[in-house]
């Protein structure tokens, strides 16, 4: 392990990104984990990607970007008053969970920091799943992305955007992860954000069937 | 004038964003400016920012990303520890004052704003003479950039980015905004922060070449 394998990774606390670094980290990368504070409804998944940063032994920073969401039209991820909509995640319903251009956002800030500290690569764990609803995870975006950050800056051109999971499920990830070990206890996917998990919302309606699905252990307490 | 000609801005204080602001009036659009807070060395510029639109009657808020020069290695433009260079603008010499990434993360945090409140375009005053330095003011990450936002986006097919300096000069812009009668006079282009422009550091000989062969009044006071 060596600075010539250092990446930047956005790690959100929940189960995706902690298998990507745990992961990443058994590959031999040294890694950075960026945490954003775009004003979500609840800070619990922060909370958790500082317990999973903790666990893995990687320096972690939380990004204040709490203002976000005041740029942003009423989401049902930054506005209380939107109610969290039930039922499967892939659904046009859950179209209200969009906060617009939050991946651009977050990976720019990812690239100035892999940039500013000579890493070699970005990491986010963009899986198929969130397809339907959110463009900013295809590949699509992941290869404009690139393409702009290296029209953009100096010395840029060797810089890659590590997105393993981009053509995987979310059974694969926890397959994965329950494979090589990762800390998913400790992660969290519930848009309510309660301390412990409703298990009705899009994210734990999908989380619960990735662990089912890959015939892989749930740690995950779930309220129903 | 009206919601069918929105645009966000990006208005740093400067002479350019300055000028294409008050065109942009001119020709119809309804604005709303922003400036961000990327940990510059010194608030003067966002002061000015902050007078200019007020000036021309534009709402604007400045973005808190005061942390944002943590992330990235010493630059002149955001460590007072490294000297502003002395001499043209043009020269390899200016390459201490570039900030990482810094206009792909301005121009992401405009484009979710924009998204948010159903604005046509993104506004830059990025031109020609920035080019030798700085790699994201130029065509070419101007055109990654608006791939990129497209794609990681709904609904975004429609969103422009609006850069018609891209192509010219400084002296250019200087007399546009001379002909137009933009508030030169509350533009602020100095690297060392001090009230009046120092008529040393790079921008600001940029800044008095640009007034002199545009044939334009200047109505800076410069301290040499």
């Amino acid at each position: 392990m060596g600075s010539d394998r250092r990446a930047v990774i956005l790690l959100s606390g929940g189960l995706d990104s902690t298998v990507l670094a745990a992961a990443m980290l058994q590959d031999g990368w040294e890694l950075s984990a960026l945490s954003v504070d775009y004003g979500q409804r609840h800070r619990r998944e922060l909370d958790a990607a500082e317990a999973v940063a903790q666990a893995l032994g990687i320096p972690h920073r939380i990004l204040d970007l709490s203002w976000f969401a005041s740029l942003i039209p009423a989401s049902s991820q930054t506005d209380r008053s939107v109610p969290v909509p039930h039922g499967h995640y892939a659904q046009a319903t859950m179209k209200v969970t969009v906060v617009p251009n939050r991946n651009m956002v977050m990976l720019s800030l990812a690239a100035a920091h892999a940039l500013g500290i000579g890493a070699q690569a970005i990491a986010i764990a963009a899986h198929a799943g969130d397809h339907a609803i959110y463009p900013d995870c295809r590949e699509e975006f992941m290869r404009d992305f690139l393409a702009c950050v290296r029209s953009g800056n100096w010395d840029a051109d060797a810089l890659h955007l590590h997105r393993p999971f981009v053509a995987m499920s979310k059974a694969d990830i926890a397959r994965i992860g329950c494979d090589i070990g990762a800390p998913t206890h400790l992660t969290y996917s519930c848009y309510e954000g309660e301390q412990v998990h409703c298990g009705r919302c899009g994210t734990c309606v999908e989380r619960k069937e990735a662990f089912d699905l890959a015939g892989a252990y749930d740690p995950t307490e779930y309220r129903a």
